[in-house]
């Protein structure tokens, strides 16, 4: 494949090629590897049209989430190795800086960050006296994030020169977007902005104060609807925002793209710009142009056929569980209603919306948003249910605190994704949720072994009256037959699995099976552990803690959460404020960057697997 | 003073005297206690319009931040307690459900949330059947912030009726208002947006395809300026996301005001809508409204002379060693450059921006972007500068944790009102920082002892490249003579303060002081403590802590900041990870809500006063 630089000098017909064989080779690698398809399918023309308008050696350009931006890494020298991706050691998902330090020069696997990152890098230029031009690409469904009107507001008020964003508009977040901003993109492409302002004017000139005038300007404004355009600004909300619209464009016509950046460059000389691109997810692979969400991510597939391989039987996933709890809970309490930041099918909320159309929330990207929306209805009453994956409500961090947990407000976070997600990677573990929600005040925080506690702590946390969160892991439950009604937890309990008087093993969530199979094997050696489910992070079961610590000679703390601060650090504070002195191991991901691949080998690798945690066990024994 | 329901019966002339009488209270009380004050005067008129336009025991209002909502709480039955404004167990200065339960519909210390919340009150009334009308009174500076935008964005698109958003324009955060949204403000209310609007017609008439109509329609159009208007929308950035446009009107005209509310009733019917109300802050009094900024939050002042009254001299406050120092610094290296978030005065950066106008950035309140602003700025080589409170950067936890920690970019965070910040109370102490930003992989974490460590620690961070932040308190230094030049710490290197045998206190920040002294007072029975100035949360000088700890009996670690997850979970986990058991007290905020009221009453109560402290500890000890 040609490189970056030859790309400049191509020909429309040239590129054109290229973005062909850009196409066979997503649809052929992925189909193998798996993978973000849908959304990468969409920005192939943009994509080889920007790398001829640019040379981002010099020019900077930061693709919003990074998963529209396989192309990217396509053209600069990283084809080779795509049959890695996703894969542990092998290529990531999404940009990152390390992979590929002259091309990727802004990593993100959250959304609408671009505008904010590029416009730092735009500063960064002015003062250090450079000219090249700063790009970024971000998707509608991620324009209705705060943060990215943030930075346009900043952007538009700094005037800032050589600053492009390029809207990727093609009407989708994973799900189909929502918001008033898509409906007004949708009246910018369907031309409908324009009927609504003949409205407008009309209505205006018939109240126009001279008669015999209004009557004359009516007739001139009715001459014809291109004459009415031409009246017309569109994009104006963007123009008062200070950025030049254009648009919109096709971006799947790799001449009117490259015409437009070439106008683009132009009014860039001038200040900020926002150029319109219309997209289609899955353009060119007529199944995933069909169905972009059942697209959006793949698992391998046969590309000829338009088949994704359909997985082994397995139990049903956590999300699944969660969703029909809801369902079946909202059933019988009309109070409930549920929130979701833009992934109605990630979060399973999707069945749930079917069932109760009308008390289903999707806010869009907006998690933030979400998290006071739910507060609202909880303050008058409701039992609000905001559905956020893990990683995710880091960007409602504040909400919950400051709008929920210090009002003490009955909102229940249910957070799936949590602990290792594997293929996403750095971006999306979900490691921090014990730790940044057990500092808040009033939080009830849980995490279930199986799917059985997953439906019950769904239960105690709709019926705590206080803001409480619960915490499952991405992908199957254990498939454990179905127990009884749903029944809530009493809270603060934890439950005694096994009794022992060598080791106490506190373990939480999806490492309370892996603490009993360890507590099996040593007790072949006739080393006999006490099992505790923590079940509650917060507030601990400090009482059976402390009892058990007292009959064994050391504790272990289980979790796949990060090492500080999070549940062991729970357990450490019961245990010295309890006056209880002993050793304890801390079996928990350590403190650094975790890479993207396989969770089980991920889990391995961060000494959480199961060999790992019996070797590290056995030498914690020895050392007693 | 009048019952809020009696105000609905009022006429304009009552509701004039009744504005005078809040405002004339106000000032008289304000002046006693101090408080929000410019704010205040800014809203008096609308409140008492409000009142008489809505019954707020069915009618539901959110106040964005409250700090604008006196008058609201005068006239739900507070003026009596008035005197003990933001006083401990006095009135809080923000609005709060516990203290007013039928009028007190939302709290909030942190801007832009109200439109999220109301519209989540909004759809529960609609779930619950019911009518009443759903009000958020949200300022032009909170409007800046994302979540605004957000909550924004879905209410036009829900189409929600009775949905009022009043839009209180006083062109102004505490500085004055930054972005462009502000400038398109102005341009409604100084009717530029009118002139600009002509240009463009005009600009379209002489392009007009047929000459002669294209001559008739600019003569009409140019016929009045008055008929241009009409022409025109305004607010159109509003109705493009989907509300209804109203305004401006003069917030201090009872009878203006009074009518656009009576208007905007007729229009709830059909869909939200926004209401553009022009306030100025200070209105009523010259002092403050001449200086706004000066007069936001007040001290206790001379009311005829408006004169604030002078504060005993001190040593300077933490907030301009900072500042001072940044500046030191950006004189040698002029890859500095520093952030705001709408807090140029709070933070010190006033006196950056006048040093060094090119390498300020104010990016209104908009946390979020600042940080990943800053992120893009380091990507590019240059050494960026956060300065936010420690509580508003809560708003920004993903984008630290996402965009600067995952990448380990050299961004600094100076947190300023870390701990307890007194009279603003629960939503503004600084006390989850600890413990937020430790479970960051990458994040270097301080809290200096002294004002001369706060340089230090600025350097450090500075130079440390890495992602770095150091967390300072509210209010004035120690008053240390300074020590010579700015020279960076060991990174992870604790201090050594006094050797001892019987007890370890390992202290951080503000309670490094606190912890020498208590060690004295032991002394004098025969005590011995070791005293280690912890300087570093992350990474924690583990080998210190280590080896002073099997000198002593038992541990104590202080620190002004929460108990779960903070400082002392990080010794704890020192302590466990070295395989040292042994007794270990925890001086920190107990894991509850924090009041608001005077500093020292409130880590007296907290237990982390000199005496309350001493107490535990002899306790403690006594148990070894």
């Amino acid at each position: 494949m040609a490189a970056p630089e030859q790309i400049r000098h191509f020909s429309l017909p040239q590129l054109e090629e290229l973005a062909h064989e850009v196409r066979e080779f997503i649809i052929d690698s992925v189909s193998e590897t798996g993978g973000h398809f849908a959304s990468n399918l969409g920005t192939v023309e943009l994509t080889v049209a920007l790398f001829n308008q640019f040379d981002f050696r010099r020019d900077r350009i930061v693709w919003d989430v990074g998963h529209q931006a396989y192309s990217h890494k396509i053209l600069t020298g990283r084809k080779g190795r795509f049959g890695t991706l996703r894969q542990h050691h092998g290529l990531s998902g999404f940009l990152k800086r390390e992979e590929s330090p002259v091309y990727d020069h802004f990593g993100a696997g959250h959304a609408s960050t671009s505008i904010s990152a590029i416009l730092g890098m735009a500063k960064a230029r002015d003062l250090q006296g450079e000219d090249h031009t700063c790009v970024a690409v971000i998707g509608d469904g991620s324009m209705t994030a705060g943060m990215a009107f943030e930075a346009l507001n900043q952007a538009g008020y700094l005037k800032t020169r050589k600053f492009l964003v390029i809207l990727n508009d093609n009407d989708m977040s994973i799900n189909p977007n929502v918001g008033s901003l898509q409906g007004y993109l949708n009246q910018l492409i369907s031309g409908q902005y324009y009927h609504r302002w003949r409205d407008r004017i009309e209505h205006a000139i018939k109240a126009f104060p001279i008669a015999g005038l209004a009557r004359r300007m009516a007739k001139v404004a009715k001459w014809t609807e291109e004459s009415m355009k031409r009246l017309m600004v569109p994009g104006l909300l963007f123009e008062d925002l200070g950025l030049a619209y254009m648009g919109p464009v096709n971006g799947h016509d790799v001449g009117a793209t490259l015409k437009a950046l070439r106008e683009a460059k132009q009014l860039l000389a001038e200040g900020p710009v926002l150029l319109h691109v219309q997209t289609k997810k899955g353009y060119g692979y007529e199944p995933a142009a069909n169905d972009p969400l059942k697209w959006h991510g793949v698992t391998a597939f046969d590309a000829e056929a338009g088949e994704i391989r359909k997985a082994a039987p397995a139990p049903p996933a956590y999300t699944k569980v969660f969703a029909d709890a809801l369902i079946e809970l909202a059933g019988r309490d009309e109070k409930i209603v549920a929130i979701t930041a833009a992934m109605l099918d990630g979060t399973g909320l999707n069945h749930f919306q079917k069932a109760f159309p009308e008390r289903c929330f999707d806010v869009g990207i907006a998690e933030q948003h979400a998290v006071t929306f739910a507060a609202g209805l909880a303050a008058q009453g409701m039992r609000p249910v905001c559905a956020i994956y893990s990683t995710f409500l880091q960007r409602g961090f504040d909400q919950v605190l400051h709008d929920v947990c210090l009002q003490d407000l009955p909102v229940t976070f249910a957070l799936d994704r949590a602990g290792i997600v594997g293929a996403d990677g750095p971006t999306h573990h979900g490691l921090y949720d014990l730790a940044y929600l057990r500092c808040m005040p009033n939080m009830i925080l849980m995490a279930p072994k199986d799917e059985n506690e997953l439906r019950q702590m769904l239960v105690t946390a709709l019926y705590s009256d206080r803001p409480a969160a619960l915490r499952y892991p991405r992908g199957n439950a254990l498939g454990q037959p179905r127990e009884g009604s749903l029944v809530a937890l009493p809270i603060g309990k934890g439950e005694l699995l096994r009794e022992g008087h060598d080791l106490l093993f506190v373990a939480l969530g999806t490492m309370v099976g892996p603490a009993q199979a360890l507590a099996d094997r040593l007790a072949e050696d006739g080393c006999t552990c006490a099992v505790i489910n923590a079940r509650f992070v917060k507030p601990l079961d400090e009482t059976l803690i402390l009892e058990w610590s007292r009959r064994v000679r050391g504790v272990v703390t289980l979790e796949e959460g990060c090492a500080p601060g999070g549940f062991s650090a729970a357990v450490l504070e019961a245990l010295a404020d309890g006056g209880r002195s002993m050793p304890v191991l801390r079996l928990a991901v350590p403190d650094h960057v975790v890479q993207h691949g396989d969770p089980r080998r991920l889990l391995e690798e961060e000494g959480l697997g199961p060999k790992e945690a019996e070797t590290r066990v056995r030498s914690f024994l020895s050392r007693l």
